[in-house]
């Protein structure tokens, strides 16, 4: 018996039924032998050395794809399991997986949980397992055997019920799990590896369920990569957005009073308030008027927009007001300016009417998925619908993309690209039917990239249901890519709440609605600034823009207050450290605050009308009269980030 | 037989067994006998032809009372069903009564509903009866009488079934109605009324029971007092800021969408955003730290709190979120800013702490008491809290009271008084139980408010449950007083939360809380102006602060619109208006908007770098230059409405 295998460039070849991913690389070259870790047949991942007992479409898994690490990674994951086992025999499992970046293990144990000060321990355990490189054993195990094996594994019982029979597994020495995915063929591949944090998980992401210890580790097939990797990963620590926003008390979220429900401090306040006056001049200054709309509305509202089918599982649930009322709250603001649109008869002299708000908006994310500033339940989309004729599209698209751009330059964002996403054709399920509404629109929005002479990437298949969009991507401390900003036209709105505009020809005519998003939510944005300025925030952005520090309290205080007095007329945000503290002490802790500005004042200064002026970052400090230092603070901050 | 009659000065006095109010009145005096329209009995109306049957304490109601015009506008609303009935003999009525400036009566007619056009021939019809002057005829129905007489009534018979036996009512020829209360002995007194109005009102007060239309209607026992009455209802009419917000564009609210929950148009949100930003400028100058706190909260916050327990009915039904969390929208933004509090170990040097929010609130009004602006069940709330030590209250006291009395003076609010409330010692049930704290705070306030020479009246018994408070009344356009700021001291909350801070000896103190509001809700605040401006904002708040008119588009337009970018530059909302309208037309509608100043522009004035000024509210124009203009409305603004 024969069988045929296709190979991704569709080429067929045909082999001995029960040959294995191994034996068919060793016949294409031996480079590849050495680089494969495992196939994938059929969209499915096959282990190297398993028979193949059907045709197929066969693609080799080598070390140096996104595929070679995931299966890395799973085999760091069985491999972790497999040392924790021989250290502690009473450990309970939860799940293990490989994940964007590594892998985990979840793990309890009674007597005494493992944690952080475990690791060097653990890790010398799973080296010593990968040097005695014993044989890593596909294995097929029966329901009833599973049960037997796992019986007093109250988590792993839980995961044999769910799973079928038989189930997949992989047996070392005498450690056996399943489930974990396809291993590499040999542990040697996993010489490169680091465990990196204990942090709580609940079980099956569930707060009423128990909390496992979750151990996180990563490997790079190559040593250079995990240095790398590890590089990355105190980068993303020193900008973790949480850890900042604690040490400067920006904001904190107790999950006892609501998970994502964050409380914003004073300093994260101003930050906010200044950045929400900030885009609201510049909206306004740009043509939009803005609005306040309730954050509640009567669930019909969402019936009618779509929201209610179709994004049900991301919506708050419904109040009950005991009158027939049954009040939501919103999800998002499009509907609520659509009643703003609407509380008029609009004409085509009116378009394109821009409509802005910032608006509170409720999202049920998992708890699991919760994270600082970054994914909350409640937040504040710096929102706006501009509704336009349909030959209008192209300019005001134009337009708006343009505010967009000169609003970047202000908080200078400098790294992002442009994502224009059209729909698939062939997919007519996804995407609301009107060919010629999408060639038309799809046409108009490459056309203003390109006369604006900007690059961009088109992605067939990502646009919304509605209409054709552009998003703007940046990228997170991690690396990760992110949109930050989005134009998005919508063609499905309109039908749906049947707006109107009368038009020159004194005919009803539909306007087109486009969702632009400029800053995001406030909460995001926040978030997404103190990684990118590791908390040192410019000068226009700062809580505390000025600290004044006197040489000595008695002597220099009446002065220092006259200073502040002097720089808050100015619009300054000024504070004056007046505790009985060291001097170089008072210096050091405004650099830990990031205080852009540190003005030391002494005989010196007093007798000279003058300020000791230190720049956040520098060591050495400059000697300026008082008002020209105000001065050159104003135009600074008058010049944002620029 | 002989009963004892109390009299309200103590005296006492026997008669005989069934002698009536107006013989008593009689004996007494003629003048007393022509006043009087009814009597008290025990704390019960009576009538004043009724025979008295036991011993009592009378008081004899006087048409120089609220309670005689009560007994009048009853009568009215009787006399008013008893017109309808001959009429329209086959309407239906619901119910009628006195409310606290006239009457009304619910009606129902399946041909034809009565409506505003029917009021001349109603009160014609009222008229005819009240000359007639036929007897007014007190009658006690069983319950089965009036069933048999309300068969046909399909709300009134619903009144019969939640009524006794028998049921006390009048009548009036053929005409009987019940529960009407005690009416006026003679139909003579009712000869100034006037009828006002005609709207729907849900029967029961219910949006799912059929809509009913109630009819207003008036009286007064002397025809200045019916003039006067005429006149005030006109004045709330020219200030009903319901009107106002519709005519210039403000707000509206869509019961369908949501009751109680208004939506900001532009020109409406502009006003509450420069309200918005002038107030927490205030209050970050004043030494108060801003922040943000989530709507929602873990329900536990608030049975901490005490408020599920004791405000539960206006508060909205919590969330479940499926995971045992139970999110309640805030009625309070207490014990947000508790939360804020908490979150650090605080010490007597951060004391007073001032933490203050623009917080959103929601509240469950009943849908029967929402109105405009006014009344709502979402709002945003000038809201602060500042924590201090006992012996700080009196100075933070003053200096919150300062503020607030500074405030007033740049909306130009002059017209408000002081109440002082204190608990009232007897009711130890209704008053947080610490005498030696209340002695203390009421006297630190009482002594605040002398040191500061303020008059102000003292409230026993209308304290807080946790402490003494001022409160800052003003008077609403119909001459209803209003609370508009409050500061109130706190014991409990403390308690309740064990909030501490490290005093100078190192030990754990307790701190008072302060609640303050200045401009009280945005909703209720921008209510108040609109009618207290009747809608003629000042130039710092209007919406729109300049219209500019070019004399001819072809020929001025360019010298307008770069008038429109100086202004705009240097801080002004301006509009052009460049319709083909004849000037005057543009003229007069600017001064309906209420535009503070309205600029026409035509060949002197482009030739000059002139404008030519109108004041809203002025007849004439005066010549400026440009640049005069705008220094001088730059001025203007930064003076707020002083």
């Amino acid at each position: 018996m024969s069988i045929q295998i296709t190979f991704p460039d569709q080429h067929q070849q045909d082999f001995e039924d029960g040959v294995t991913v191994s034996a068919i690389a060793s016949g294409i070259s031996n480079s590849l032998a050495k680089k494969a870790v495992a196939g994938k047949l059929d969209g499915e991942f096959i282990d190297l050395n398993l028979p193949i007992e059907h045709d197929g479409a066969l693609e080799i898994i080598t070390k140096d794809s996104d595929e070679g690490l995931q299966i890395l990674w799973q085999t760091g994951a069985f491999v972790l399991a497999a040392a924790l086992k021989e250290l502690y025999p009473d450990i309970h499992f939860g799940q293990g997986a490989a994940i964007e970046d590594g892998f985990y293990y979840d793990t309890d144990r009674k007597d005494g949980q493992v944690s952080a000060d475990d690791l060097e321990t653990v890790a010398k355990k799973m080296r010593e397992l990968i040097k005695a490189n014993a044989a890593l054993k596909p294995v097929l195990l029966s329901r009833a055997e599973a049960f037997e094996m796992f019986k007093n594994d109250p988590f792993k019982k839980q995961l044999v019920e769910a799973a079928g029979d038989p189930i997949k597994g992989y047996q070392l020495g005498d450690f056996v799990d399943f489930e974990s995915g396809v291993l590499a063929p040999s542990l040697s591949v996993l010489k490169h590896f680091s465990l990196l944090s204990v942090a709580g998980a609940y079980w099956e992401g569930k707060s009423s369920n128990p909390m496992l210890q979750r151990i996180y580790g990563t490997a790079y097939f190559k040593e250079e990569d995990l240095v790398e990797d590890a590089k990355r990963r105190q980068e993303a620590k020193d900008r973790d957005h949480r850890v900042i926003g604690r040490d400067l008390d920006l904001f904190f979220v107790d999950p006892e009073v609501g998970a994502g429900l964050p409380y914003w401090m004073p300093n994260g306040a101003t930050i906010r308030r200044t950045i929400e006056r900030y885009i609201v001049d510049k909206e306004v200054a740009d043509g939009y008027e803005h609005v306040y709309t309730p954050v509640l509305a009567n669930l019909d509202l969402y019936k009618t927009s779509g929201h209610w089918d179709h994004y049900r599982e991301d919506m708050f649930p419904p109040m009950d007001m005991g009158d027939g009322e049954m009040l939501e709250l919103r999800p998002m603001n499009c509907p609520s300016h659509i009643q703003i649109y609407k509380h008029h008869i609009r004409s085509y002299r009116e378009l394109p009417l821009r409509i802005a708000e910032l608006g509170q908006m409720h999202r049920y994310e998992k708890s699991g998925a919760l994270s600082g500033l970054q994914r909350v339940r409640e937040m504040t989309l710096n929102d706006g619908h501009t509704f336009v004729a349909l030959d209008q599209v192209q300019e005001e698209f134009k337009k708006i993309l343009s505010l967009i751009m000169d609003v970047y330059k202000d908080f200078n964002i400098n790294d992002y690209t442009f994502r224009l996403s059209y729909r698939d054709p062939a997919n007519t399920e996804k995407y609301f039917d009107d060919d010629k509404m999408w060639n038309q629109s799809q046409t108009m929005l490459k056309a203003a990239m390109d006369e604006m002479g900007l690059d961009y990437y088109e992605a067939e298949g990502e646009a919304a249901f509605y209409g054709p969009k552009l998003d703007i991507q940046t990228k997170t401390a991690l690396g990760n890519e992110e949109t930050m900003s989005t134009i998005q036209l919508d063609f499905m709105l309109p039908e749906r709440f049947d707006l109107t505009y009368v038009g020159n020809d004194g005919e009803d005519h539909r306007p087109v609605m486009i969702h632009r998003g400029i800053v995001g939510t406030m909460e995001r944005f926040v978030s997404y600034l103190i990684e990118m300025y590791k908390g040192a925030f410019p000068t226009w952005l700062a809580p505390t823009q000025v600290e004044l520090i006197p040489v000595n309290l008695d002597l220099h205080m009446d002065y220092v207050k006259e200073l502040r007095q002097k720089m808050v007329a100015a619009g300054l945000r000024v504070k004056i450290d007046d505790r009985n503290e060291k001097m170089g002490y008072k210096i050091r802790e405004a650099q830990t605050k990031k205080v852009p500005y540190t003005l030391v004042v002494g005989d010196k200064e007093m007798g000279e009308a003058g300020v000791a002026v230190r720049k956040y970052g520098e060591d050495s400090t400059t000697e300026e009269s008082a008002k020209m230092f105000i001065e050159s603070i104003v135009a600074e901050i008058g010049n944002y980030s620029r």
